[in-house]
């Protein structure tokens, strides 16, 4: 029985369609920069925000309509909801989805059970994904909103709690092999503090490293080869989360010696609320050799708290797809909503709505770069910009040639700097707009 | 003849006094954790802001009233203003003082020129040290003012404006060493990008990592010991800094090689801007062995920009003490109020007080933090936290004695973990009131 | 049956205590200015934080052990909560309480039902409430929580949200004035929008003005004499809340005829997420006559969102209490501690840690202000500032006598203005730590 | 002699031109909701930053070429300077200017020379306006620069700023009337707090309304009809601006009986560092009769100041444009360039780029907007989410057939509300994407 029957799959119609149930943008067949568009973006549907979001906020409870869920806890309610999740998923055509392990299993009463529940859960997902040929992006333990964890996982002052996450970790990145899954995302949500009056930041953080290295290693000697990513967040609901931004996961990562095992998963609102951009996040990590997958969605930047809203501003989803495309591709990660319908779009048609037009804002933005880079405007004028540094000093200094003497001899020679030429953002906004 | 006729040696006078212009907390001499409270506060008075600073601002023109100075920026004017100065500091008492090359000697027309004004200008800085005792915290370059540097200086995408920096930073360097300076510092002012459509962001940073090799190469070559600081910012001038915070800089070092030269100037509007506080810097660094100096001021946390105040508020300078205190004291660095006083304080007067303030400030901030120490109420409360680490399985944890499948096992049998105690965030917050 | 059983009445110990379950600070028949500390700072427990506070945060569930409670929505065990909450007022010594509806009777199964379990609560409030005299500083509805008012309450889409709305009210109104509510406040959770896509903002606003006048007129009707009190926020739940501050609601109460009918509740957190210091807020209600009562707590201003903590900052209380007694006092209001306690402070005696050091912070806030009264220097200092209004030109222009054509003429003769003085801010930031 | 020989006048070429110089969407001729572009846009180019701008900053002087400035305040250049300006605004074919007075002619060293050089200056400007037909938007008096006005100018502490600012505004509303200005306007720009403990905020406020009586009286007087507009900034420079937002300024001028006589001038990045959106602003203001006319630009929302920069995003446009169409136009006002060269694009032609752009992206805005208006999809969804206000109830309500025990009454009958509606943001803003 389907739980959305007034929803046929959803169809590439073209720009000029004005079926808000059809993608103008997305057509998954169709080749840009000799991969189709489907293997560019790789769209991923959350279980959590999708399938487990009430509507909730800290002024009220829940308002979603979801037919399909008794409002139980019961493992039976909880494959019954795999069925409908995999419906959702393929009408909508996205090829990937991702879980944390309490979204897709409830917990029992001791970690046996809960462990025995979430192998059966398992094995509905894997039928689902069989039958529908949908895969998993990733997995990854919510090791944040189980009191237990209230202090943190890992970095927890609890010892009880580091091991609790411990054993969840070991069971999750097995089912995650288990399920083909391509990556593994640790969310530090409680990883950091709310006060430094009752806390030892570094011993939590050593306690940290650790826990990471227990995951790379379990993950080698099961042979699980899926990339692990940190999704970095600046606050929220900690005061500090230790994940900062991705600058501070790589001086972590360097820090203990992890930086060969993992790349960031960034997510836009993440990025906002650390004030950078989610270009810039992108950057720095491709640049790092760390850019492994994104979660996709915006944030509004008047408000100071994680929104999770669904994107679907074009520049934001350029500029994205921009510096996906300059670092090669997400490799095995993806473009994964993680965003949530409004409190007050509360309707199952709405989850449709908020995902086609995420879709359809990526696949323009993925166009409107693919343009760009055919185009290749912004790379010449960025290469020209820096021509001083292909010859002359600049090319000597990039070689290792120059030292402060050696530049100050030349300096005081030529007594004063060439002249520097204008930036010209005007002009390279005006030009972005051209693509628009 | 005296710039400051009104005004006295700046006398302790403790708690009870009503003078404005007398120390209540700071006594120079008295001796807390076995040192002086001059020995702890290292306290340094900046030349660019106290004697350079004009009162301006993006919507109008300096307000101050100098006397002293005549408007121009002759060599003869710059020399008469080392003797104000230092007339100044030793009033008000302070150990140190701080520049860069541009605020204490004006530029020539061309490199050498401006070389030998910046001589002329040292020696008479030389002579005021001996003669008032006064010491150089530490030097550093303006490398963001002059237009030459408006794409940056290490990081310009003008060769020649890398260069220009390279040697100007050679001279700063040796007049650095000349007058017995204890650290040099970087403040990357436009080492950043105002966008990413017209920047190579990666290039950049190799050029700024080769450029601080060259600076650590110099100063073994010349014998300069003093230890290097970078000083983080977020962002302003440029939108995005490249020392954006500490943990940034943290990641830049050790990509580049650079963390065994460098340590940290932390400034307390900069931490805010980043969103951090200041206590959270101070730890990052303490707890990564980087806390060198740090710059005395404060923000207005619901203003966006960098303004720099003298800081008065006991709170954050009892939590900077404390963290001080907890490394072991700030070494080779010092207090250095990088703060200005107000556009609308226009007068000489305005100076002293400011400094009186802050000075005052930071000496009740030591006391607090010294009787907080003292009592150790916190330390027994944070000891106590984590004590599930000290035994059991969070001493075997620690001890590297688990992974994965181990603690799995230990939680399979144990079914929950440990109950959680309480954080305690009111009773602490109430404590800290206890010594205020 | 106590349910703090380890707790005694807290007592005023003075300064010098350690014991964190005594009062430094607040001595209630301690005279000040005249009158007790008691009456000055009308101090309340509010009800929804405090007693029906469960430590859920967006990212996981209570954390609060509350033996009191059986996690029903019984009638019950909402009479039984009546008992404990005046246990604990008691205890305290706080001679206010403050309510929503919602908070202390749950809802039936229609609006009939709802309004009877209400008054079988009333009625044991009432008892309480005679028993041991603690009084009501106000109540109020939850307008917010319930799905019903997803789209505002007043200010729905849902004709029927306001009707709804408009019969909570009433009865509230009624229960309010049984027990002797000095106040009603309206705070406006959703009146507000998401998005303006959706929202006909000036339709909204004319029902909420309409809404306001029906509660003014039936108050009148039955003889409430309390004062209603509307509290500003300018986000969170909503994007935008209409409320946004102190200026916002006074906008609107002079556009809809309101202003002789209303004054501010104001808040801190709130306040400050407006980006103005409660100081201002105070400030700008007091001297438009509609200053009314206060929400005592605090937010973390680097973190977006309202974390409504207990304020302990004496800067912050004796800025508060300074604006108090300037303005004669809060009349009918008082201090009400609309704070929370952490998530992770969980434990029942968490609650009277909290309270006792927002109280004494206050009780604190309100010497130093006394003292700072008392010296007159800050007003003495004011007055010498605007001393040119005093006579000549300036007391002339007050009294009206002046218009363009006559300042220019005067200017014109005088060439120049006369010479501002130092706006003197350090010193008078150092003054005031003179008071701390 | 040309000031810009190598620039054209700019053509409209077409959503197809590659040419940076050349408008793709702004056709001044096109007619739009039967009316031209130009008529509906009313371009304004404003004379501070366009010619007077030197890209000075915080951290550094200017770095402009202007080849036709000489450097110094003279007049002679100062008349030069208005040749060039003329010569811009007719290349761009905008049909505005503004400016304030201190911007087209310098000081002198008393008030009436001022004014006599005013005066040269303003003949110099009117021969270009009639030799142009380039128009005068409004006029405005700097009365923030000058270190006279450092305490604000109607709000300062010294009278005689005051008498000062009164008499520089007489002479600036009897320029901006003889060359015809179409509005005048009030920016505050000290006018405001640096902090509480110096100030008299009511004291402040009463002078300022006062002088606004004076400017209206006078403007009477002389037979000026232009509007006169209010611009709102929360902050900068000052700590706390009185104009903080439009719901800020309504309620001052409710308050001192001013409301009949002004309207808003309301600034992109004015209305985003008030933490509103431009759309929000432009609404309130709309709603309460008061919108005046727009300084566009935009702000970057990741820094806390205002930036100042271009508005290319067609989001931002298309959302003004909508407002300002639903409201009837702007009047007598303008869409007026509030907005500078970054300090990077120093060169003359970085001015062409920046209008060209700014210009372009509100003509594609303002056919966005149009379009959205023609098929009148979210007019009816909105008309459709209020239906329930049509009749019944709703429509009682609001011709106030009800009242409080009438609710209750219909209430207690039907026991629950209607169901609500989904809000269907994300439906809602992929529709907004369909015009992009
Ligand atoms: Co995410
Ligand atoms: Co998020
Ligand atoms: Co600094
Ligand atoms: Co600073
Ligand atoms: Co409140
Ligand atoms: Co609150
Ligand atoms: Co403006
Ligand atoms: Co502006």
């Amino acid at each position: 029985m389907s739980a959305f029957p007034e929803v046929d799959k959803i169809q590439y119609e073209g720009p000029d369609s004005k079926n808000p149930l059809a993608y103008r943008w997305y057509n998954p067949d169709e080749v840009i920069e000799g991969k189709t568009m489907r293997d560019h973006l790789r769209f991923s549907v959350v279980y959590w925000h999708t399938f487990r979001g009430t509507g909730a906020d800290p002024f009220g409870p829940g308002t979603a309509v979801r037919p399909w869920d008794d409002g139980s806890d019961s493992v039976e309610n909880a494959v019954k909801r795999t069925r409908v999740a995999f419906e959702f998923i393929e009408k909508l055509g996205a090829p990937y989805y991702a879980f944390h392990d309490r979204d897709v299993a409830p917990e029992g009463a001791s970690l046996s059970e809960t462990n025995k529940i979430f192998d059966q859960v398992a094995a509905a997902l894997k039928e689902e994904q069989e039958r529908t040929g949908v895969k998993l992006l990733w997995g990854t333990c919510n090791l944040f909103s189980n009191p237990r964890y209230m202090h943190g996982a890992a970095t927890s002052c609890n010892a009880d709690a580091f091991a609790f996450a411990a054993a969840q970790t070991k069971k999750c990145l097995e089912i995650t092999k288990e399920l083909g899954g391509e990556n593994y995302v640790f969310w530090g949500g409680r990883e950091g503090y709310q006060n430094l009056l009752n806390t030892d930041m570094k011993r939590e953080l050593d306690h940290l490293a650790k826990f990471f290295h227990m995951a790379v290693d379990y993950a080698k000697e099961i042979g699980f080869t899926g990339q692990f990513l940190i999704e970095p967040k600046p606050k929220e609901p900690t005061k500090h989360q230790y994940d900062f931004d991705t600058a501070n996961c790589l001086a972590f990562l360097k820090t203990y010696d992890l930086d060969k095992h993992f790349k960031m998963n960034l997510e836009t609102n993440h990025a906002t609320l650390a004030s950078h951009t989610m270009q810039h996040e992108l950057e720095y990590a491709g640049m790092n050799g760390i850019l492994g997958s994104i979660d996709a969605n915006t944030g509004d930047l008047l408000l100071g708290w994680d929104t999770d809203q669904f994107p679907t501003n074009y520049y934001l989803t350029a500029e994205v797809m921009l510096s996906i495309l300059k670092y090669g591709g997400l490799g095995s990660g993806g473009v994964n909503f993680d965003a949530k319908v409004r409190r007050e779009s509360f309707e199952p048609l709405d989850l449709f709505y908020a995902h086609v037009g995420g879709m359809d804002a990526f696949a323009k933005g993925l166009k409107i770069a693919a343009a760009i880079r055919a185009e290749g405007e912004f790379d010449k004028f960025v290469a020209e910009r820096y021509s001083s540094w292909a010859s002359g000093v600049g090319a000597e200094i990039e070689a290792g040639k120059h030292d402060l003497k050696s530049l100050e001899k030349y300096m005081l020679g030529k007594g004063e700097a060439e002249a520097n030429q204008s930036g010209r953002q005007e002009m390279l906004e005006n030009l972005f707009n051209r693509y628009m």
